[in-house]
């Protein structure tokens, strides 16, 4: 058995408790002392020490696009074709080497569980790998080598749009990478991709959006994450032009088509959620789905500001997400549910740090999967992160404090120490085993070069 | 003469030059040149180096807030009460050392020079300390501990606010320590103060408001620092309320008020500026002002999303500050003027990012009065902030893309040297001088402790 003394740690409730002593056996917590001195032979942990923080939402290569989607002017649509662009260049093994780097970059950021939302399924132009799932094990591959907690959510992805009269848009060409030509065929892939569960890795289903898959195959894909009991995500209603298209075709928003096709639940995450009618809120918060925001990401696209406070109300959960990686920094992400509702409200106090803290934690979890992890209690996953309270940024911070200075002031470079299933993955600042300024720099280097066609 | 080598600088077009060599002697730039190999004589700057930053709008003793506004709920008003009892605890000797700390925090964010818009000028209840500026004067000496470059607002706060009939509401007891009594005592104060400028600090004037200084007293204070060409700011339609108030006790909104006593011009400065008319933002394009945006405090205070974009269209320059230093880390608050017009407009593009960047340096500077520095120029203060590519936040970035990465994914934390008139301030992510972590822990929980009536 392992030891790891806290300074503090965030045990759920309104503050922080001092000197926690965790004793971890395997990857889970078996013991939870409070109000302890340091053992000699405890692993110190100075600072707050809460959950591991979980990005329920990534788009690993993107990654490759910081900063570039920034030069000049553009929209949302313009962003996707310089992310097509990107997407084209990868093959499993770039992939690899990408994917690992940013999941080293995210556990640095304190983040041991992400959930990737994985639709880059083939080759350029929809040629198939030999191996179907070259991709996702690539990705599966790359959350091993850095250390982090894997929800591979299987992305079904199968046409290009629907216009206003309802008519099914073709894929592009850049498109065809995404697409396995049919729900039955999504649904061997994701079988086969299934074995790949282990100890820290879960296989989960994605409808990419009620762009890319119509309603009667959403319900394939629902059908199949129900009898895995596996987690299933989808974009809803990032842009308001998603819920015109749809309205338009379907008479129902891209809530009302997920919910008619029985899509919605405790198991379901709506990502983004920001562009929601009335009853949308309704639907998603009775059925006990988690709305997964992405407020960096929401703000570079222009999405908007989505209504996180009246989704809780209504009975839905928070998580929080990274998305395109614009910047990996979930108490950025975290905070940002608050700021930009007091920015579209005029109204402070819609959501208090602990709450917050919970959707990077625990509502995380929840929506990838792992109903284990998400808290620091007897039998749960040995997933956490230390913040430091060493900063300029933390100076400052107390007892009665240490949450709200978190959550409100911390940033991703506050994180010291990262546990992932009771093994130490960053220490002082640093990945274990990874190099990951360099990694990603070479990844990225080599997506940018000029392709020689061979 | 020093001189600096550059990986890469900012020379104020729309990408990095690689190679810059900056000749200095004594606190300015003599020589500019580029393509250059690193002399072995040189101080090595690698990273992306910038005109130092500007912090055109400070309230230092607000840092000592952090984190404890966010708990519970609240509002702008009393989120005030809570940034008053602060205030209340300050005294110079205290002041000084907080302050100092929280310079040094500035200075450690790329930070080169602070507009303190400074209204706490005398002891609680309005007592007069017997020298009537040891409250500025502290600042003054601590901007100077800490290597900072300053320019000190003396604040005119005469009355409590204005109700709705047009009645001046009285200064609370908390309120009296700002207010000199009346306008003449401020200019006499003022005047005193004046003797404090020097190589790396100016005294400007500031209205405190439209609700604390009322129209013929705004004369008086405009007139003030006319006669000096001293910089002169005020809070502009930072909340509705204030609007509300304005319109109904002056038939004229805050900005009308502020022009028709002759205020605006090339030396004034609009903080905020979040809720204005056309008419308003007409007025202060026209005139040539320039607007300080505080996007972080923005958030934080729910006071809103102002119209940047249709301020630099009508004339008017932009400027960023920390205000109440909820963070302190002005890439943040540069992103966030584009980011949040992104939320409000949904449209991506309003700003790139060197316009961003030069409102965070050559906007700042003008603002703050000082018209030579905030460019990497021959003849211009010696002044610059180097970021550093070693962080995961900044690595895939390139010559082409230093500025976007710079703007939109940097934070304070890749701030690695910082020169101030010459004079290297920060080294390697370390200020030279202070322990600036441990002089704003000791600072902040001086006046936090219980106090002890003697």
């Amino acid at each position: 058995m392992n030891q790891f003394w806290c300074e503090y740690a965030w045990l759920g409730g309104d503050t922080a408790t001092p000197g926690v002593l965790l004793g971890v056996d395997g990857d889970r917590i078996v013991s939870v002392d409070i109000d302890q001195p340091c053992p000699s032979s405890a692993v110190r942990l100075d600072g707050l020490t809460v959950p591991g923080l979980v990005n329920a939402h990534s788009h690993a290569f993107h990654r490759a696009l910081r900063g570039h989607t920034q030069l000049g002017v553009g929209s949302f649509w313009t962003w996707r074709e310089q992310m097509y662009a990107a997407a084209e260049r990868l093959d499993p093994d770039s992939y690899h080497r990408l994917a690992r780097a940013v999941f080293g970059e995210m556990v640095l950021a304190g983040i041991t569980t992400v959930a990737e939302f994985h639709y880059l399924h083939h080759a350029p132009g929809g040629v198939r790998y030999s191996d179907a799932n070259a991709m996702g094990e690539a990705i599966v591959a790359a959350a091993s080598d850095a250390g982090i907690r894997l929800t591979l959510l299987d992305t079904c992805y199968l046409q290009g749009g629907i216009d206003r009269r309802g008519n099914i848009v073709p894929l592009t060409p850049l498109q065809e990478r995404f697409s396995d030509g049919d729900v039955d065929a999504w649904v061997r892939r994701a079988d086969a991709l299934s074995s790949f569960s282990g100890a820290t890795t879960r296989i989960g289903a994605a409808v990419h959006s009620v762009r890319a898959v119509g309603p009667a195959d959403i319900v394939v894909v629902a059908e199949w994450a129900g009898a895995q009991s596996a987690p299933l995500h989808a974009h809803v209603s990032e842009q308001p032009a998603e819920n015109e298209q749809c309205i338009a075709a379907h008479h129902l928003t891209p809530t009302g088509v997920l919910a008619e096709q029985g899509a919605l639940g405790e198991r379901f995450t709506a990502v983004h959620a920001t562009h929601l009618s009335g009853v949308d809120v309704g639907l998603l918060g009775d059925a006990g789905c988690t709305c997964c925001l992405c407020p960096t990401t929401e703000r570079d696209l222009a999405d908007g500001i989505g209504a996180a406070r009246a989704l809780r109300d209504a009975g839905a959960r928070l998580a929080v997400g990274s998305d395109s990686h614009a910047v990996i920094d979930l108490f950025e992400e975290a905070r940002a549910i608050e700021l930009d509702e007091r920015l579209a409200s005029l109204i402070r106090g819609h959501h208090d740090a602990p709450s917050l803290l919970s959707a990077a934690t625990l509502g995380g979890a929840r929506s990838a999967g792992w109903s284990d992890a998400g808290v620091l209690s007897v039998g749960a996953l040995a997933d956490f992160t230390t913040i430091s309270f060493g900063s300029v940024r933390m100076a400052g911070v107390d007892a009665g404090s240490a949450l709200e200075m978190a959550v409100f002031a911390a940033s991703a470079a506050d994180v010291r120490h990262v546990v992932v299933g009771g093994t130490q993955v960053v220490r002082d600042h640093a990945h274990v085993s990874i190099d990951v300024v360099a990694e990603l720099a070479a990844a990225i280097a080599e997506l940018r070069q000029p392709r020689v066609d061979r």
